[in-house]
């Protein structure tokens, strides 16, 4: 039964991948009851454990890799310097590794760390991620905690800010503002925080009575050119008087279509957009913005991960939420 | 003679690091001549390889590193996406390193990359880095290439922009506006890409009759609130009529000083700023700027390091200078 791993113990026994691994390291966080019956399907069906994922334990690499789409995003960048503020702290190295919304790359990626070349991830999974299968069954193999962009019912630390909230806000404000024909800027493919960005906004509508229609929704593309021709387009045929965009890589776009079809901020069309944007203020007009708690976002996921590795006592299913503020400047003027 | 290692050799034959190592590896570099003279030395003094390090050679990680002082800087994010795109076509991961200027961190990041988690290394320097002693010893024992911030003398393959160049056109632009009190904002520390900059300011101003006070050079700092306090400062007591910003991370606290002492940019001062900021266009007012070709920096590095992995023929110490575009905006208007 040399083939026996962590996965073929799970299947038997009707446990999570995670908690079969846990349980083999005689983790605190799992029951004793549960420990015996794992160990003893263990022991009868000769389980070795894995050489690398053992030396993985006993050797410290003293690095952890943070897994994000971009770089060249204020959110990520902003983020990774919480993080390694509190690496510093603790003498670790970090590694970055850019996923460009790639599920196949990060997965690839994550399988090479797994060789021992770091002790624990920080991770925000990529847009076009469909399934969370992947990732059960890694949880558990090497500490990792999820931030902005998370699965929700996967057995690790979260760290998200208040989506629905915000986007409701967000729309609200511009509805306070006079405005009747909201667009939205989607972008976020079927991750969850696309999901809830996207019900704050539809709700917000209802809540004031403002009628929706599907053409108001205009999905992101990956390409600055396209998004642009697309917001003219919907400016053209939908004739908005506002627009939430979801995600910052939407909000300069839409300046330079108004540009182009020399509309007016905030007079023709106001705009809000979710973004870390250091300019934000100094753009022509200042751009309101739905700013995340990037830089806490990032110290809280790492200061968690460093928990976890320093095995404190520490509740390992559990979802934390900071706040993101809505900060009101020209573009939105009423 | 257990120790006998690499640098006793190079000393011994007064030869450099790198070119024992490449003697060694039977590189196609070397002549046979220097060849001849490194074996029969290695071999009376029983040198013996460094065991990881030939591992290193034999096994592939398929990874590559980026070593650089701040991924939020637009310059680097760009840069960092022309690697990717090479190493992508390749089939290799990209892992970041952010240095924080810090050239400990950078001397420790690049120590630990030497047990085999990399094939090769792409690098701009830290500006706090004072010898290029750490890095001669280096080369030649991991494929490494320099870009934008080099050491001039070591031998490997450099990629920069030309920096004398581009800041002496920047400083004739102003004073073709008719600028006369022209302010220099410093801030790569002793780096080359830094003194090439000033040389340029200073040979515009000499070359224009325009007399030069040191009080017009200012240096740059970490801190934002720092720079914007100090650029304020020199704002008040030198009165100047136009800004040579020489690195992008000083070009907003430019814009927050202005705003803050009620200056009119261009007409009471006008500014010019190296910088990749996308923003540029649509801030108020938008930036003339000094713009590097970043993405083609990053490509051209990358690809001159899989030449380098593929064993190419390739010149190991060339430097290759890809040329900055001056883009007039509003904020250098006459």
């Amino acid at each position: 039964m040399g083939n026996t791993n962590i996965k073929t113990l799970a299947l038997a026994l009707n446990l999570s991948a995670a908690t079969v691994s846990r349980a083999l390291r005689d983790s605190h966080e799992i029951s004793a009851e549960t420990k015996q019956k794992v160990w003893a399907l263990a022991k009868s069906l000769n389980y070795e454990p894995n050489p690398s994922a053992s030396n993985l334990r006993s050797q410290k690499s003293k690095t952890i890799a943070v897994i994000i789409p971009e770089v060249a995003n204020n959110f990520f960048s902003q983020a990774i310097n919480g993080i390694e503020e509190i690496a510093r702290k603790h003498g670790y190295h970090v590694l970055i590794y850019q996923t460009h919304e790639d599920s196949q790359a990060e997965v690839d990626f994550i399988r090479r760390l797994l060789s021992g070349r770091v002790d624990g991830i920080l991770i925000s999974i990529a847009s076009d991620t469909s399934s969370n299968q992947y990732f059960k069954d890694f949880v558990g193999q090497l500490p990792i905690v999820f931030f902005d962009r998370i699965f929700e019912d996967i057995d690790a630390v979260k760290i998200i800010t208040n989506d629905y909230e915000s986007a409701y806000n967000a729309t609200q404000h511009l509805i306070d503002c006079g405005c009747k024909r909201i667009v939205y800027l989607s972008g976020l493919g079927n991750l969850l925080t696309g999901k809830k960005r996207l019900s704050g906004y539809l709700d917000a509508l209802k809540n004031n009575c403002i009628s929706f229609d599907k053409k108001f929704i205009l999905d992101g593309y990956a390409d600055e050119d396209e998004n642009r021709r697309e917001i003219k387009n919907v400016l053209i045929t939908q004739n908005p008087d506002g627009i939430v965009s979801s995600i910052e890589d939407m909000a300069l776009p839409c300046y330079y279509a108004c540009k182009e079809l020399s509309l007016n901020i905030p007079d023709d069309v106001k705009i809000i957009s979710f973004s870390n944007l250091k300019t934000a203020p100094l753009l022509n007009p200042s751009l309101t913005t739905i700013t995340q708690p990037a830089l806490e976002i990032g110290e809280e996921a790492a200061n968690i991960l460093f928990k976890i590795l320093n095995k404190k006592d520490i509740e390992i299913n559990e979802t934390i939420v900071l706040k993101s503020i809505l900060i009101k400047r020209e573009s939105t003027a009423c």
